[in-house]
């Protein structure tokens, strides 16, 4: 498929989705509003049940961001400019320049759907979720062409029982620890990148569920051969949140961690470097 | 004191407490390292000793950021540039510009520190915390230019009990509730802006104990007509790091809620904004 033609078919299948949507539900959303913000509109139903959660330690779930960190369209997408130095200035400042979707970041709904949620408008109650991760490093040190299926959310639930409520559902393949050589992108001489993600079948099915989330640790929830983002479109559309580039799942349970997600704030955005924690 | 004279004497403060740091000491830091990230080098002594931590929701602690936002400098510190849009280019991203002390944000150890730690070096154990709200809503509303004193933080521990361990102590001026408008910066004819802070002498006197952060919901750790940023220069040379215009924490107790800072990872970054949440 051309890019122009990719692109298209984004396009018609997204505005076929927009019916579907069920907008207009408007529900106070964080736990606590900052004085001075617009109360988030959401298009989630119900609030997240109140749960107990423990834990003795944070792990860190993110990846240290540089101007050199990979990206999914091979170019630079993080600058920094020293602006003021303490040795001349008395202080150190950089000014920071960004493209939303670089490092360990946030894809809110509204990065793929017109009228979907923004990062700020999230709500508070769906960045601090029960973890559960679907491990397939061994299927995709065979090929960085694997997915996420069906079949490997059904192994999980036989381990380790049904997926809890309102949780997020992680892809560990490995490829973080790819993260500083040219395996992370793995581009053929074609250009099209190899790498893992969630099959849109997986999507299908936890849109049938209550997840909030899918988070991966690569650099895109549809792998890098996709030519349609269709898990992109199928789950952003639906109003739930996307995690790429997720570090250090390796050290962590397929269940029973919480993950905690420092999602930017900025009005209207479409996702962001994210700070994302899991409590132990 | 011309702006002049203040950067010398800043300059000179900060060569004299150079020598005072007790810099070199290297340990891993984060609790998981996350595949791909340089080893942290800190200069905290001991990592946090393990504490369970419970709560059934998360307090979000964070203004939402938007062009508007009131700056320290007065000027306009982040900008949004719409790169990509969905009805055109079938998603939306945008490219964010920003000073990276904007917003609700992060001031680290660097930031004023020729050797200090950089924001992605904090140790992540540091990032959770107990939370001790020193409300001194009372006499900033007679007098904008109020500080936490050492006798607010007597009062708090007459209260509350003394300082939990490794703690994070913010101050709550009300300031949070001005943010969208003049009064957050409350600048007179002369420029000379006017909101709440913390005492050097606090600084000094936490300086004592284990704190690692302090935090306020004014646009600086010191109070607004500071001519030396005495409390910055004390708290950050000394390897600590501050939280600066923090939201939310009038529906917090004063002691009990466990703060979760989201802070910035970008390599080598003075500070930045931040995901802040009180686990409660």
């Amino acid at each position: 498929m051309c890019d122009a033609c990719v692109i298209d078919e984004v396009k018609r299948s997204m505005l076929s989705r927009r019916g579907l949507l069920g907008l207009g539900a408007a529900a106070g959303a964080a736990a606590v509003m900052p004085a001075g913000a617009a109360l988030a509109q959401t298009q989630t139903a119900a609030p997240a049940a109140t749960r107990e959660v423990r834990g003795t330690a944070l792990a860190d779930l993110t990846h240290t961001l540089d101007p050199e960190f990979p990206t999914f369209s091979g170019q630079q997408q993080f600058f920094m400019d020293q602006r003021y130095r303490v040795e001349k200035d008395g202080y150190n400042l950089f000014d920071l320049r960004i493209d939303e979707h670089t490092g360990t970041h946030m894809d809110a709904p509204l990065h793929f759907s017109p009228d979907g949620l923004s990062v700020d408008q999230l709500p508070v109650a769906d960045l601090m979720a029960p973890l559960a991760i679907v491990d397939i490093r061994a299927k995709a040190a065979e090929s960085a062409d694997a997915q996420v299926t069906p079949d490997d959310i059904k192994a999980w639930v036989s381990a380790n029982g049904e997926l809890p409520e309102r949780c997020v559902v992680a892809m560990n393949s490995g490829w973080a620890a790819h993260v500083g050589t040219p395996k992370f992108r793995n581009a053929d001489a074609s250009g099209t990148m190899h790498f893992p993600g969630f099959h849109p079948d997986v999507a299908a099915m936890l849109l049938e569920g209550s997840a909030v989330g899918i988070a991966v640790d690569s650099l895109s929830l549809d792998f890098g051969i996709s030519a349609d983002f269709a898990t992109h479109m199928a789950w952003l559309s639906a109003g739930r949140w996307g995690l790429e580039c997720c570090a250090g799942l390796d050290a962590l349970p397929a269940s029973g961690a919480t993950i905690i997600l420092g999602a930017p704030k900025h009005r209207g955005g479409t996702g962001g470097p994210a700070r994302v924690f899991a409590l132990v």
